[in-house]
């Protein structure tokens, strides 16, 4: 078999469009008060403005490339290159409003299938070409930045053609996805077996299979389903030295668990065409509640001890009090006033919001499962707010991409980052980078909003998500980001102090360039010696994804 | 914090005696039956008989050894290199009885910490002397056996020393066990904390820490606390060229997860001296219980629902027709007639036993997770045969290696196997490894008895973990194992025949010599590829386990 989406059809996936990308008035009114972001509007200009070099492609590249998937599959115009030019962090965002330089491929390439991926790799590195592998363009750091590094040319290997649903097998509860089928298309196709993969990160509406992989995404719901590299049972990566395949079994101890080295790569080892899924029966039964305790500190003694009793809800979601302050101040006028009431009256003054989501495949599963979670919060003081609070989490689960533009076009320079530690020191890490981030954009004019939440919690730790909004400085709007994340960077890797890490440098958006020069604190230089040899062993060129994960000084160890 | 064992306590883990390893008369007087196996005894000789060569290491090797560890610590007489000659294997266990050459460490070494490990390998390498990591010694797939490769001398590098609780983190559960301690020393450090790791295969009362993560062990309640690399947190691992540490968070994105590089190494990467462990609260409920299905497939398709509706019990494991056949006739006389008549009048015409463990920390906790696991049961139709086979199952649950040399002493061949795949192929590798077992050791005098059962179950699939027992060639007593063995691996491997593998060639032994030869089937020539390429890295002379994992052709690819 193999299934392909029908995109005239439209599913309960669909993002809702226009209304939630843009900002409410209040939402607008509240960042001014709360920030001293002023009323002025900053809208992107047209793409017409940015520089695009031409394009450095050898004809005899670009001949080789077209005989290989077709002339209509190498792509050298200006508009399919600007389109695949960086991802979506606020610095690639903000290049592409024309602050900054934007690296911009050298043509873009669609190859049709699996075999072809490895044919144009070969291709490549006969060339001497960089390949960065694009699937839904949503890093967020520089993970699809078109580098070139010491090549002739570098071009964007799209995978938007390799959409496919390959197999189901319904007893072992396995699909095969090709890597550029988008989130939202894939269960779109599962559906129709009545399967799911569970999978939705906040780029769900646009990532694909291979970037969750690439990138060992997180999706909201990981407490339920688990991490994407908990779900991938099998893989195809096309390498410029050939096909590798790997899984054959759900658990193995034939050596080392090779596709964890795969999970991860980030387009620096191949290209992953295909992954093999467990999937799991489309739940029947959603319920989605909203929880108030009483500070971080109760908030997380709850969430750890549901964890470490095994009773997580599917989605347990806990914001700081900035943040649910936040939410709180968003939701808007008379309700939010009513809820701050209600909450003072319960004893309640430091409202730290915890989202708890059940999705089953039966009733009798929701309740038990649901049953068993609630025990244990019973345990910790908590006031409970319903569902309407946990269906707004749920209608708004997207928006944090959605409505990105109207806040940089509102002048805001907004932007998020992720870690996580063992839970003996999450307090001590969400300090710090808060800390590292207030002290870093803090101005007499300015005051940043940081809110943090934990989304993903580990009987041993958990993630720390941080959101960080701030009036954009007009002199050096990337600069003013960069250095707010070099200093939260180092607070977590503890970089150039001799102590090890407090957290991972990244806990779901993954390396790109943005955490390679912090990579070496978190997997020492024996790690990076060990990422490199794999690399040259699949990559010998060094044509593959340039600067990403290893960072560019790395490619000729 | 550092705590070690007092050797002269005993607690609960403690092997049972004497009394386990003996083969009760019933026992004998049914295998002859039913094998063939002939009345005569064949003990075996003192341990004097055997071929031991004298020590090839250089007095330089030996004296820098001496500096690092002690020259009490360098060990070369014959009693200690003998005992470290390979490990429990059924061959290695008649090489020692005088079958075959016994591949004997020119000395055993003891450094006394990871630092010393580390020096002890660079001076190896300076030297180039082989060394052969050793913990327990059960390796059942030859994986240390002191192969010298191309060193002038082999070590052993015996791990014994290295036996504290280096530190307990009781906030986020983890606990950091040097490699050296005995699976029962590990629970009884921790019991004092009130945590156990609660990983208990049937190797746990010798084998330790640093081999459970070696070889990618897995417990008998795996499915309640997972595989022992789902336990792993972090590690420190010694390498000729220097120490490398891992693990920072619970979970990351940053690139590959490395842990999952060096768990299932096998000593060809490196040394691990410390693993930082998951850990959970000492159950205080414990509950065993039998249940029977009719036939193998219906007990499958009952073990399936389990998996797949998340409610497996901690410990399930369904055997097969055979395995009960043989649990039911060495369970003694009259109650096996009686359990058999049972049976039959409840309509079970081929019985398969279904064995079910919970251990909980609350009674609460016990019954809800009991319930659930029952409720889905229930749609299966299963007789309940209660407490006492399930108490049965946990009194014999280390009576496999505890008997074995009885066995051997009996003339018998005894041997076991595993594997695993997805659901959908598990009956077709049941059927396909068993065809190969029995075709292979069946002759006109001797029938032998292929035993299987599923002690693994997960989503997507579960593990095959076969029996052997048939009465012994005298003529080529390895060679006759040997031929079954290669048969069952290609079985499994379908190897030369262009198809993918049917399962893994270990899914819980590990590769050792026995699987390397399979390795490149399962994993590809690419993944033998990056696995040398590892290892060139970390270990550039190619001192370390040599003809482990890798087989012995590659360390000089």
């Amino acid at each position: 078999m193999t299934e392909r989406i029908d995109h005239t059809l439209r599913g309960s996936w669909t993002p809702s469009g226009a209304a939630d990308a843009a900002l409410p008035p209040h939402a607008l009114r509240w960042l001014r008060d709360r920030t001293g972001l002023a009323a002025a509007s900053t809208p992107a200009g047209p793409d017409s403005v940015i520089a695009v070099g031409d394009s450095t492609l050898p004809d005899a590249a670009r001949a080789a490339l077209a005989a290989l998937v077709g002339e209509s599959n190498v792509l050298l115009d200006r508009d399919s290159r600007l389109g695949r030019a960086g991802g979506l962090s606020y610095v690639d965002l903000m290049r592409h409003r024309g602050a900054g330089e934007l690296a911009v491929p050298d043509a873009v390439v669609l190859p049709a299938d699996p075999d072809q991926v490895v044919e144009v790799l070969r291709a490549c590195a006969a060339q001497d070409i960089g390949v960065v592998p694009f699937g839904g363009g949503t890093s967020v750091v520089g993970g699809v930045s078109a580098l070139r590094g010491d090549k002739v040319a570098v071009v964007a290997l799209d995978l938007a053609r390799l959409d496919a649903l390959v197999s189901v097998d319904p007893v072992s509860r396995i699909a095969v996805l090709q890597a550029g089928v988008r989130g939202p298309d894939a269960e779109r196709l599962l559906a129709a077996h009545g399967l799911t993969i569970g999978h939705v990160p906040q780029s769900f509406e646009r990532a694909t299979i291979g970037g969750f992989a690439a990138t060992r995404s997180a999706g909201q719901a990981s407490a339920g389903y688990g991490r994407f590299e908990d779900m991938v049972e099998g893989l195809r990566l096309a390498t410029p030295v050939g096909e590798w395949r790997l899984g054959s079994a759900p658990a193995s101890a034939a050596g080392p668990d090779l596709r964890q080295l795969v999970v991860g790569s980030e387009g620096a080892f191949g290209v992953i065409t295909e992954v093999a899924l467990r999937v799991r029966p489309t739940p029947t039964e959603r319920r989605y509640e909203g929880y108030v305790l009483d500070g971080w500190e109760a908030g997380g003694e709850a969430v750890r001890d549901l964890a470490q009793q095994r009773v997580l809800a599917d989605i347990t979601r806990l914001s700081d009090v900035d943040e649910t302050e936040v939410s709180l101040a968003l939701s808007g006028g008379w309700k939010s006033t009513a809820l701050r009431g209600y909450l003072r009256a319960r004893g309640i003054a430091r409202p730290c919001l915890l989202i708890l989501g059940w999705e089953a495949a039966s009733p009798a599963e929701a309740a038990v499962r649901r049953a068993a979670t609630l025990r244990v919060l019973g345990e910790h003081r908590t006031v409970r707010l319903g569902r309407p609070l946990g269906e707004a989490w749920l209608h708004g689960r997207f928006n944090g991409p959605r409505q990105r533009d109207a806040l940089l076009d509102a002048g805001v320079c907004v932007e998020t980052l992720e870690t996580a530690t063992h839970w003996s020191r999450l307090d001590e890490l969400r300090d710090a980078v808060r800390a590292a981030l207030v002290d870093a954009l803090r101005t007499p004019q300015h005051r940043p909003v940081v809110m943090c939440h934990v989304s993903h919690a580990y009987e041993t730790g958990a993630s720390l998500y941080f959101t960080v909004l701030v009036p954009r400085s007009e002199q050096d709007p990337i600069g003013q980001w960069q250095q707010a994340k070099a200093a939260a960077c180092a607070a977590i890797s503890r970089i150039g102090t001799g102590e090890p890490p407090l957290g991972t440098i990244s806990h779901h958006h993954a390396v790109g360039t943005d955490h390679a020069p912090y990579l070496a604190a978190e997997i020492g230089e024996l790690g990076v010696d060990v990422l490199g040899s794999v690399k040259r062993t699949l990559d010998p060129s060094g044509i593959l994804n340039p600067g990403k994960l290893l960072g560019q000084e790395l490619l000729t160890r």
